[in-house]
């Protein structure tokens, strides 16, 4: 059994509810995949590892003592357990590893080719033109891009929607990140692209532990009540969730309600997918007469939020996040792709989710420190489908650490490590990544992938995504 | 003479109308503090510098091909010219150093000790309670970890507006950066402290070549029209700037309004504050009825605009720079203190002034890549009183200058380095930077402080500064 303690370090801890707090001078204890225990530095959780007591270190979070995260080596004490890998803490936060709730990865590779345009012609003139260029390749380098930039950014899973999933999970498996990916689809396409794209996500939902995936109707607004229905269907009937785009602006909604006679959600409702289990990405068009009806789907449900876009593309409102959560609707913290948000960093996510909720409220005591970090960390599990499995550096659930360094100048002096987290800190502060215990992120190094070789693949192909001499476009945004 | 150059780099041209470029593979030539010349990559610039010639690199931006900035020798080529220090700067991006606009450094202390708050707390249960505890050495100390923060975020000259000036002035001058300074003065702590404050801008003004000072009322709020008065006439008869906030947030218009029944900028137009030429913070408050009065100033005003800051405390709106831009008033990009805007960033800032303009207008196609990096830097020049100083990698200006890494995997691939700089990339991202033509980051480190040393003494006095034991506030917060 793989033994890891992460030794004399910070922890963040994010409770259910109230207050986070950070606990110094801890042990973190891994064996395998799973966190054990979280105890005092040097103190026995029953798994014999009494030799540590003796390396305390008197220096306390962010006073740079530690910084790279050295590697040492433990040798097992008089109980045959075997090596424990060391990681030394000092001085370094951990914090459960952030969840990006909602991205299209392989987008990466556009990033930066469709500026200060609006959501229209981002759609019609740049974005789903360049689509029409998508090749399994294309996807697995742009995927895995994407996967190095999270990971080294401390993100450790990825709630992904996009074409060709298969090559998606390819890549998330050779980084070592965790991912649920729901492969896209429109009515548009004809039943036989539906139907692979469902034979997708069943295949993708046995192949790895680290691997999830969900259905994958592109939104309310491409895709047939009839397909959703059967969708909603299929999800039942296999436990499968459901990942889609519904109400992403007011805009949206009102065209809904003229053309249909009802909102995005009421759509959701009546074709079943709510019943069946949804995370909606963006839901800035929700309104107050959708939530007694999200409330009724409270537990099965999810919304993501993914601010930097709804204000690059000024799209009006975003995530109304208090009625959310004052109906029980679980709320995540997402980036979209990189080809609106120009970053997969959740640390800037979840730092526009505290400014524009506040705005949003006209209340700056609102979405206050603990409950941004809550979102990006425990709202993201959820949002993934693994409420229970990460989310939390808790005894039984899946190792996703970020250890970071709060030493730089920029977060100095450190009153409150939390509000250093949500407003000061920097994707570049993350040092050390696990997920599923596996040390994939060491001294700002992935481990698991040449970042030169997948930088350098990403830029030979990146001329192929942003070609629109094809002509023709994968879909019309008329919503 | 010392003179130094920059080879084969690629650099931001910021014009001062249009599109932002990029020139790939050319030479900056530096002679003291100045740049003398932008030539292509070994091009004779009129300096003899021919020896450049063969040094050409491949590698365009981006490609991490440089990286370290490593630093070469050049020998004098027959010319007896002496000694030339050259940096490479294959693979990287030259860009005018940024200007913060609008700060109060030396708040870097109480950083992250006022979270979750609104604003009339922030001012009366937080800030200005903890400012009695200010002393000389605590603002110095708190304003070389700010300075070391700015500079090594690439931040060249930032427009200041505290107590204890003189000690910011020394700080600034220990690190090498470039500030203009405000010794900020209230109406409520009597004539004296204002005639301190007024000697203190004069003393700083002729101190240096890098500082230049302005007079610093704190606000309209809380400096009486008869104080305004004569700090115009001050202004006006020593060819002194002014600094001050004014219409911060629309309530603060309001209640000027129905207290006086003028605008914030009605009191600066009949104090003579705008004819003496002012520079004015935030100005969310603005009316459209006040815009005859600025459009008649528009050529000795500039308005500062920290938009972080006016989400996170809730101020109900954002500056109206489109509406500023229409009458000619410039308009600079600023991080307020670190006490609300957490850190000194203004790559940070600038992002959150495209994002929240595109918002305020609901306008995708607005506040272009090109105008964010034209307000941040021209505009910031400007705001500083040094519109022909600094702002643009130009021949006679001064080469304030940052080397920027854009290889990691948060800016790749890089189809549009314009958008890189808005979008994606880091502070992290600084290499190297330039004030007066003195290298004072190189490698990602200051040449100029001990950065271990400036963060230590930060934390040891950090504790002092927010201790609220003593009572009192050095103000009240009533607008």
């Amino acid at each position: 059994m793989a033994r890891l303690v992460i030794r004399n370090v910070s922890v963040l801890v994010v409770p259910e509810v109230g207050e986070c707090r950070v606990d110094e001078f801890q042990d973190l204890h891994i064996h395998d995949d799973r966190i054990t225990a979280v105890a005092p530095t040097g103190a026995d959780p029953e798994v014999g590892l009494e030799e540590a007591g003796d390396s305390r270190e008197t220096g306390s979070l962010g006073d740079g003592g530690g910084g790279g995260g050295s590697l040492g080596e433990g040798g097992g004490s008089g109980g045959g357990l075997g090596e424990v890998e060391v990681i030394d803490g000092t001085g370094l936060l951990a914090v459960p590893g952030l969840v990006n709730s909602h991205t299209h990865s392989p987008m990466v590779m556009m990033r930066g080719a469709a500026e200060d345009v609006s959501i229209d012609d981002w759609f019609n003139q740049r974005i789903w033109p360049m689509e029409v260029n998508l090749t399994p390749q294309r996807v697995r380098v742009g995927a895995r891009l994407a996967c190095a930039e999270m990971l080294l950014a401390g993100v450790t899973t990825f709630v992904d929607h996009y074409f060709h999933a298969d090559q998606i999970a390819q890549a998330a498996l050779e980084s070592g990140i965790r991912a649920d990916l729901a492969p896209t689809y429109f009515s548009s396409t004809g039943p036989e692209a539906i139907d692979a794209a469902i034979a997708t996500t069943r295949d993708l939902s046995t192949l790895d532990p680290r691997i999830t995936a969900s259905l994958g109707p592109h939104a309310t607004y491409t895709v047939t009540d009839q397909d959703l229905r059967r969708t909603a269907e299929v999800a039942r009937a296999e436990g499968l969730r459901i990942h889609l785009h519904a109400a992403e602006t007011e805009e949206q909604t009102r065209s809904s309600v003229e053309r249909l006679g009802v909102t995005p959600m009421q759509v959701l409702d009546r074709t079943g997918v709510l019943e069946a289990g949804a995370l909606i990405a963006h839901g800035c068009g929700i309104r107050e007469s959708d939530l007694a009806i999200l409330e009724r789907q409270a537990d099965r449900i999810a919304v993501a939020s993914c601010p930097k876009v709804y204000l690059k593309l000024a799209m009006g409102s975003v995530t109304p996040i208090r009625s959310l959560q004052s109906i029980g609707v679980p709320v995540g913290v997402g980036t979209d792709g990189a080809a609106v948000h120009n970053t997969l960093d959740v640390w800037e996510s979840l730092r526009m989710v505290a400014l524009t909720q506040k705005q949003r409220e006209q209340d700056a005591e609102w979405m206050t420190v603990s409950d941004t970090l809550r979102l990006a960390t425990r709202g993201g599990a959820t949002a993934a489908g693994l409420t229970d499995t990460i989310g939390a550096l808790e005894p039984g659930r899946q190792a996703d650490i970020a250890l970071l360094d709060l030493s730089g100048p920029h977060c100095q002096p450190l009153h409150d490590p939390r509000a250093a987290l949500v407003y000061s800190m920097r994707a570049s502060d993350v040092v050390t990544v696990l997920v599923a215990g596996q040390v994939v992120v060491r001294d700002r190094r992935l481990t698991t992938l040449d970042l030169d070789d997948v930088i350098a693949e990403a830029r030979d192909l990146a001329h192929t995504l942003v070609d629109l001499s094809k002509g023709g476009a994968v879909q019309h945004y008329a919503p």
